[in-house]
């Protein structure tokens, strides 16, 4: 028996209606995904026109199939959708609907959307969608995302979960985690809306263990309450993060004829993300710098940053960046500072800022992490590695991460630069370092995981 | 005869002054970079230990050069800069001092830096420095960026000049710029600014043909009304960008360690900058987005954005970021819309922003944003290009930069995503196309753009 919305997180079958061979239809690059994904369960195309789809036998209708379906992946045109559901009566859970034309098109889509509603109800499937993406999951391998992956990588296998009402946003969220080698755990595109909501997300993610972190995009909430009520009860037990996006005029507008959704004025949602315990993100790059400081599990401590660095002016621009974000940047405890100028040469810059100038070695940088993550007064440390002092070689890499390891508080790297220092970035990502290429970008995420702190202590 | 600062960027022949074949030192790096940067000057190594470096000559000081010495770079121990230049009477017109271990370092360092200052004004040499970079300079191709450009890469000869108290931001943005294939004419990096200041640098750059626009990084002033005139001036001709670092609290206290300098009150600078018609930057990110905008000498036009894009997520994000920024996203023209809805099919959004789903093709593309473009009510268009939908080939790239070159008004290229859209990226860049990788630094590269032409109305 499945509990709640796990038919679709976690289907034993799943059929495709309306599959095809033929290259670039949505449905085939959902055949193809779901195989190339390694999907355990079985697949059934359904399709009247054909007797195979992909290898696969082809059946005319759902009902057809004489084993049990529990998804169905439906990418019909709009007007076909709701009689397709018909057709299933009582064989399945749960279907994604993918097809678009629906209220985000105005006054007929509208009536189509009304239509699909009351199918699913009186036939009691459950449906995401439609105008979206449906699933893409690391841990079932179920993934409906129909864009082939030689486009948009997928990533790897990890804790996060995304909520998205925007397929495009959420698809191109995943592509830059899979570049940063930064696993999910849940992708849900839920489009529409017609039927299951990010209510019905959160209730799903704060049960799952596979999930540690969750991310919502949101157009607009149907159910304010049952939001709150959710999102509360998952913050409980895993970081909550929100962007809401339509916020003022012509976003609102676009939101609108995008989704069909009604995106309500800001600070009713502000409000109400306060109230459930959710970290509010400003935009697309918050939304990056918050899965890419949630998605690789740090640890969460406070709100004090120290800042090592060997390039005064970036360490002076995170200083800044910090008050900016309304971090704390606390000068480095005396004794520490006793300490490192014993051994430091005298032009380093001894306190926090941490500036070890175009004489940094990598002895020093490690030696100045170290004593850095060792003071009491540091919750999160920013490296600011600049790779122009020679001194500096690739070990540096494995002597900060080690630092890292060894320290309960999280370590941010901020690595901006040209082709030498992009490569070093892609040595620090394979030993699991959050590394960001902006002092804004690693401010915002160590905000983040501040914020995060915060509502941890207050559980 | 020189005019002005002309020695320190169009010298006729270059001194090092401890020059030396060690790898790695400093000097030897310089000497490399002047050789492989292709500067057309003399070069004359000074050092009393060797008989020749690098393979020229080698001097015992600077009057020992039978020929005249425009120049000088002085890599040697801050004790010793003062005897060198001291050494050098009458000799030289300018001199990089590179050394550190000056006013940065406090008391002793301070009382070097007055000895070094009273010296250079009694030889009457000017200096940049010291504790700085020094100048690397595409159009008479001296470098004395003590980096080596395996680890950092030299920008291309452009139009844009950069005047930055701090060496490592300076180099950081020159290193991005390489990457993007922004070209850029001067880079100043002036360190504690024992002489030559940023008013000195925006008095030669206002009649500097060269310079297109001029980006300054500033963690102090020390001469605000000789500042604001040099600005004002150089603003009249060309766009002036400025960050001022080290705004409150820790940030103040790094600069201050970083280069003697004296932060001030932040809101002092804000109106400095207002009077001086300069576009304030608020930190790196931005730094760079105005590199990246006034770098390819994009055409300055208003403050309305038209929004073009197939991932309805991304551009209701762009609105809204336009929105925070205080751009204005006007509605499509009726007509255009009329016109547009016969062409285009239902499902596409046609209105501002314009999204084109996953069913664009690059043709639809191409005649949405020539359609944005023909709009009166469009001053910059930002192209929000995701990579998925399978309509879209690379041919889309030459058909954006080629309605771009048509139009007379900036088209900004938003692309957000992993691999796959990586290359396209370098596409887009290979064509001149300015890009950026979220909405946010294409939005805020549409602001400077938008304040620039608000700036040239005014003049």
């Amino acid at each position: 028996m499945f509990k709640g919305l796990d038919f679709f997180f976690n289907p034993g079958s799943i059929a495709i209606v309306g599959a095809t061979d033929k290259p670039g239809k949505i449905s085939s690059i959902v055949l193809e995904s779901l195989k190339s994904s390694g999907y355990p369960g079985k697949i059934f195309p359904v399709n009247p026109n054909y007797a195979s789809v992909g290898g696969l036998r082809s059946y005319p209708s759902i009902t057809d199939i004489n084993e049990p379906v529990d998804l169905a992946v439906i990418a019909v045109p709009a007007a076909k959708v709701a009689s397709s559901l018909k057709d299933a009566a009582g064989k399945l859970k749960g279907a994604v609907v993918i097809s678009g034309g629906f209220s985000e098109t105005g006054q007929k889509g509208r009536a189509l959307e009304r239509e699909l509603k009351e199918t699913a109800r009186r036939e009691e499937v459950r449906i995401i969608g439609p105008n979206c993406m449906g699933i893409f999951d690391t841990v079932s391998r179920v993934d409906t995302f129909f864009i082939p992956s030689s486009r948009v990588k997928r990533p790897i296998k990890g804790g996060l979960s995304i909520v998205s009402q925007s397929g495009s946003f959420a698809i191109t969220a995943m592509d830059e985690l899979a570049a940063e080698g930064i696993g999910v755990a849940r992708v849900v595109s839920y489009g529409n809306r017609a039927d299951v909501s990010e209510a019905d997300c959160l209730e799903f993610l704060a049960e799952d263990d596979e999930t540690t972190a969750v991310a919502l995009y949101i157009e607009s909430i149907d159910e304010g309450r049952r939001f709150v009520e959710a999102a509360s009860k998952c913050s409980l037990k895993k970081p909550v993060m929100a962007i809401k996006v339509g916020k003022y005029g012509a976003g609102a507008a676009a939101a609108r004829s995008h989704t069909g959704a009604i995106a309500g004025r800001h600070e009713v949602y502000r409000a109400a993300f306060k109230k459930a315990g959710i970290i509010e993100l400003e935009g697309y790059e918050d939304f990056l710098a918050g899965c890419k400081a949630f998605g690789r599990k740090l640890p969460l401590s406070g709100n004090r940053v120290m800042i090592i660095t060997d390039g005064g002016g970036i360490g002076v621009s995170i200083a800044d960046a910090c008050y900016s974000a309304g971090l704390d940047v606390p000068p480095l405890d005396e004794q520490l500072k006793d300490e490192l100028s014993m051994v430091f040469p005298s032009y380093f810059a001894i306190g926090n800022p941490m500036d070890l100038t175009g004489s940094a070695t990598d002895e020093l940088y490690a030696d100045a992490l170290e004593t850095a993550l060792e003071s009491h007064s540091c919750d999160i440390a920013i490296v600011a590695a600049l790779w122009g002092p020679p001194g500096l070689t690739d070990n540096l890499v494995d002597m900060i991460a080690e630092r890292a390891k060894a320290a309960n508080k999280p370590v941010l790297i901020c690595s901006p630069g040209g082709d030498f220092t992009r490569k070093r970035n892609e040595l620090f990502k394979e030993r699991n370092m959050p590394v960001f290429t902006t002092p804004e970008a690693a401010v915002t995420a160590a905000s983040l995981l501040a914020k995060a702190a915060m509502l941890k202590v207050k559980r």
